[in-house]
């Protein structure tokens, strides 16, 4: 077995370098969104063309990105998403929804304090975590029946 | 042509009175979450039983309401979701994210303060209003052609 | 918002019953295996023709009451799979099964003696109850948003 | 043709090495469950965090076992499921009713004995062997052509 | 519960009315293709315009036909599909093969005689019958649970 | 059997009040995206707001509109799509499209001139009609297996 | 591009060797039912046990080559049917209402004398040819654009 | 990441080359429709026989085309459509609905000059570029996170 793994959510900390550096060995294949925020918020511009209105510039720059979010979604068996300590973050809950509807295995990954307002999306997951080592944990138990010493 | 509008998110105003009754005499059927704060949060428990932990008093009450949630969203031909002033909302974004994935037409409601934050979740959606009346002339004007004179 | 409800599992107790009149008033429609335990184990050959084999007999009797089961269950918005005590009850959680994988609700309901035998089973419920009763609480919340008092 | 096949079921005896074994030289790969009946119990509470209640420590446990057994499936063009002779074994019986639910050729492997209460799991297969070299046999036969002498 | 029901195969007999007949009382809805063989035979140019070559007339009709064969088979719960005595009646294996695919529960009909040609189109069904009256013992069974005295 | 009927494409003569009308008394209900061509180049604008870019003046009405459009192609049956003498008409022929990758039944209305750059709509069609009397023909025969006279 | 074909149909013939032949050096790859035509009738009791009752015999060895079939047409883009000169091939026909269900590309092969019966079957098929020749002329121009000199 | 990506429409300018240009060394594998337009046009009667009439001899054509159209599509994960300055260019507008109607990604290429005509289209889209250059640098971009400098 082989999984494809989509990170998806805060872009802010490392948590993306520590699962992939921690599940190296294992035989899965990580995507994740443009990481870039800058990149990211001006992809649509940068390409297409300025816009004068700001709403039409950040409208522009989401659809772009949604190509690569979409492809790395329906093509992932599990979907992480990270909830970080700031932000609204609702693409971050957006895609856990959007994965949710298409039937992937959905792990959250957020701190406690996090949890009340989580719930309906911790609801529709297969584990929460609190930390990626754990995320790492739950991949290589799912790949070599191995549990953490 | 007939219209079922399931309305999701922010449960602190009378956004969904506001629309429920500027439709009138349109052929539109509305459903929409449990919006008794205390009765969603603790329907779980109340039910099912005591739990002494938080996070799983939580989590039966946030699958309990998820039989609602999940057959309002799949009745439904357009999904009104409304980003309030205050919380985080995830489970707004959730459901539009759930509802995109499952092809419904998606309407966002939410202050101009917002719109960079929810660029994503607009992105995914065929209209973005301001104002309960915006969505009441949409609904109107897909019924019976008519613009707001 | 109505329910379609479809009952499956145990049939040597009055559970059905119990939920369909305690649903009373509520805009609830129920389907049901064939609970006729005779019936159902011979309606193959009492219409289609004897067999010598009993697993032929048994097999053309499954086949026909597939017909309905797979109807009840395709139509359902909740599904309902009740444990009893006794027996193997195996076409209990073939049906749980084949619920989960079309994206029904779920809701479980067996005692708790079968909780440990019945995790794989639970952990794909939105609800895992003891007792008809909380089944009838549970559809009354999500068609009314009204908890038990 | 290559065939994808998920072993499910009974963890007691030796039927999956007996067909992992028979079939070498076929064109087939063979998934299955974590089948340390041990870690399967308790890889959610040992990677995730303890719980007091058993019945959470057992729900956080299937949930993590779920991300390999709906990936085990969704990826098989035949699933295996083997009922033993003992322990009510209803996660098999799950298993073959989310298998079925997705289209997936079934083949069901046990027992004179438990032929009645299986009935309607053997109904919805395409095969129901007593023995795992007929199993092997059949794979054989699928991808060669070739009968059993 | 109330079963859409699609006759189709054979139109030489009167099989359809005794299944319609049989089944007054029952809350079943029938639909079958046009059974008038000449018009069914020249619709496509009777209303698109005639055609010089035999292969365009009759692709024309066929094509006109399928309109309301896909439709009927579309929205039945169950599909009969009849062989008779006479003719090639592909297109009666067509519309299983078809209604197959889309998973619905089917029920050929047919004598003795055709067994071993229809032992692949049988293997897809829920149930094989000799007879118009078996049908309606079928479905007064799968609606009302009472077996043929 | 009843029928559900967009009809798409053309808005400048009066064919669909033809087939509306040609279509009395048969079991027939009707849907069409909005003609009116001012209020539907403007819907967008007019209720949410307006836009200095006449690209998003436009695309806000495309999508406003495309609520009623999907709404009316999901929902239907039959999907008429009539090319007229003038305009680009991409719309339409992107309805056909849609439509056909959702499977509907497909009817393709235009005049002979246009048959060589419509082909390959017409190739994804049940029928090809040149009037809007034999889309009626075409529905009548299809609901009561009637030619015309 | 890459083509998965599945050629389906009579076996009697050595139609498939041609077209295998002749797509040599096109990027196609070929899947078939059992062509013997003894261990096809036999295998369900060669492997799974002898039937008494000869209806049995055939629809354990119908099940087992199902599995076979239904692999096949799944993984196929372009489904060929061939129909021969003799035998009622219900089961080709059969495969060909499923493979179009299926959305697949249908390729119907047979002589001119079968044209007025299988016109349901052409009707569903994106080209009809009378020799396997053709079939490899339309692999090699969907492959390579190059039109047979 | 790797994308497939369909490039549909205008056969009479390079933009095609230019697109497979620019994107080498990215992760991407292209595919489009044969762009040869006689051989486009003669596929049907040269494969698979003459056609007295032009409709039909257009109608074949179709049809073997469509076989590599609707493989390209769906395997497509991004799928480009442009609109040249001259003909109707209906087939490119059916792609564009059909590929929306799969959930696939569409970027549209066009000149300013038909931005009204095509509304509906560019209303699905996520991207609407003037040069193949853009759509380079959104392939770049969506693999790469790389802004064009």
């Amino acid at each position: 077995m082989a999984l494809k793994v989509y990170l998806s959510g805060e872009i802010h900390t490392d948590w993306r370098e520590q699962i992939v550096e921690g599940a190296q060995g294992l035989d899965v294949s990580f995507n994740s969104p443009v990481t870039d925020h800058a990149a990211s918020d001006d992809c649509g511009v940068a390409i297409l063309g300025a816009e004068d209105n700001k709403y039409w510039h950040d409208h522009k720059g989401a659809m772009v990105n949604a190509i690569r979010t979409r492809k790395g979604i329906a093509d992932a068996d599990v979907v992480v998403v990270r909830f970080g300590e700031k932000y609204k973050q609702w693409n971050a809950a957006f895609d856990a929804g959007y994965a949710s509807a298409l039937g992937k295995s959905l792990i959250i990954l957020h701190g406690p304090d996090h949890a009340h307002a989580l719930k309906e999306v911790d609801a529709a997951a297969l584990a929460v975590a609190e930390d990626p080592k754990q995320v790492v944990d739950i991949l290589r138990y799912v790949l070599t029946s191995t549990l953490p010493s």
